[in-house]
């Protein structure tokens, strides 16, 4: 096996992690999350979105969150920003760089946002425009690019139609999302092998849903092909809204746990993620999604 | 990847997977699970042990198990022998293949039999012998080879120096199980390679635990090396007596979906195995550890 020596994370768990809690998370909560992921060793964190708190009202405390943190200078805090409106709002805190995001299935684009794929990127146009005026970096969300709640299978040229619209509207880097999980570990390098027609090995990362517990192999089978960025959730925060009581983002634990053991760099200290995590399940009242924390914390209450 | 075409699956849920359970499950439960698995297509079970009931009540129900059920002729039933009184034992109940064991770790041969390495193997060359003379296979459980709760982690060299010893005395296939859960892939290809030492690549078997999650990244690492046969539990059946609250096993469920999503034949129809797993967890009142079998399971709820 040849992989990367060097990966680097960026936890999802602040904004695609809590947005779906039915309970609302006080910014204080989300603040001292973010404190802690920096202080675990993140360079990376997805901290919020700017939609209209009617849609998310989870994100409604996108200002506050973004300006009670303290910042580290060696750390990217990034945020989705779904219109211009969004990315207007996400200005004044000032983001070192703004997601946008598009499908690789035509039903979930009309199902989720209501219009074409080729559409949707044409809309966010204006976003990474003005980005790029207020010099900020552009990331790409690539959802559904192995399987679809609604179509099922999405094939390879799907997911290369998609990046080359990204591409096509100046997106620098794209992530290929596996939003349901459904993936395996052939598929999932046939997805990045058709965003590495427009992208670079360098602008592209992994987003792997742990819902069939499939991530980790997909995350090995994308470090095969060179691939060195991925996404994932502290805790495993984030459930999947498409199957009710299954498991959504792989854990950020059980991703660090992988890497360190296949002799990869991260900069991660995996005990202190393990405590963010803790500290996270515990304000939301329930067990970590992470088998390394559950497994870690067992063995801490052994010893 | 240059990946097996076909795999072969064999489900320790009945044994490995049952043999820690508090309350007793009863025979007939284990039968019908029995039942369950080889109507899903499973043509290996590890069905009992033949171990004194003070020490694993739980199998004292060994004869009513083996006695009971209805075997197919393509199915392969193998049973777990200590020594020669339980190899006498289960003699009487024509098992296909016999499953003796050692450890790679010294402190857990001693912890766990009371006697080192070389001893363990020793007492169990004439169980080979009477077993070869009965016309009955013989497969060695290599445990603790990647890590070890006492010692930490394991070095190849004790992997095929256990190897050695059970070639030695006549066993004809290893499985090469990472007991506690800790391995990565390539510790995990490391411990395959030493056992490639004294055996073929079709007498090796991968037995993974999911503690850490890792199973999985563990299964196609094992698979990129040709590695073909793996040990797994139905529903994920088997905690981690190490560590209290982990999991253990890795479930057949999620390794066939794994398999079946790569290519891999194995015969075996997923949707029956998951049944068969509901049928099980229902028993022990708690949900499944197979994350495809919740998953689907919800698919099912919602659709």
């Amino acid at each position: 096996m040849k992989l990367p020596s060097l990966v680097k994370l960026v936890d999802v768990g602040p904004r695609d992690g809590l947005q779906n809690e039915k309970q609302p998370v006080a910014a204080a909560v989300k603040i001292e999350l973010v404190h802690r992921l920096q202080a675990a060793g993140l360079k990376e964190i997805e901290v919020t979105s700017y939609v209209s708190p009617k849609w998310v009202p989870q994100m409604a405390d996108n200002h506050e969150v973004m300006s009670g943190m303290q910042r580290q200078s060696d750390v990217r805090y990034s945020v989705l920003t779904p219109n211009l409106k969004g990315f207007e709002s996400a200005l004044l805190d000032k983001p070192d760089e703004i997601v946008v995001f598009g499908a690789a299935s035509e039903a979930f684009s009309q199902k989720n946002i209501n219009c074409s794929i080729a559409e949707s990127i044409e809309r966010f146009a204006p976003v990474v425009e003005a980005a790029k005026a207020a010099g900020i970096a552009v990331r790409g969300a690539m959802s559904c690019t192995v399987g679809c709640p609604y179509e099922g299978d999405i094939a390879p040229e799907r997911v290369a139609y998609l990046a080359g619209l990204m591409k096509g509207i100046g997106v620098q880097r794209v992530d290929v999302a596996d939003t349901i999980g459904v993936g395996t570990p052939r598929r999932v390098q046939a997805a990045i092998e058709a965003t590495l027609k427009h992208y670079s090995l360098d602008d592209v990362s992994g987003h792997f849903h742990d819902t069939y517990g499939q991530a980790l192999s997909n995350t090995l089978a994308a470090l095969e092909l060179g691939v060195w960025n991925f996404q994932s959730s502290v805790a495993g925060l984030g459930g999947c809204p498409y199957a009710k009581g299954a498991t959504g983002n792989v854990a950020t634990e059980d991703v660090v746990y992988l890497l360190h053991g296949l002799g990869i760099e991260t900069g991660i200290d995996l005990d202190a993620l393990v405590d963010a995590g803790s500290y996270i399940s515990e304000q939301l009242g329930r067990p970590s999604g992470s088998r390394v924390a559950r497994a870690l914390l067992a063995k801490r209450a052994t010893s």
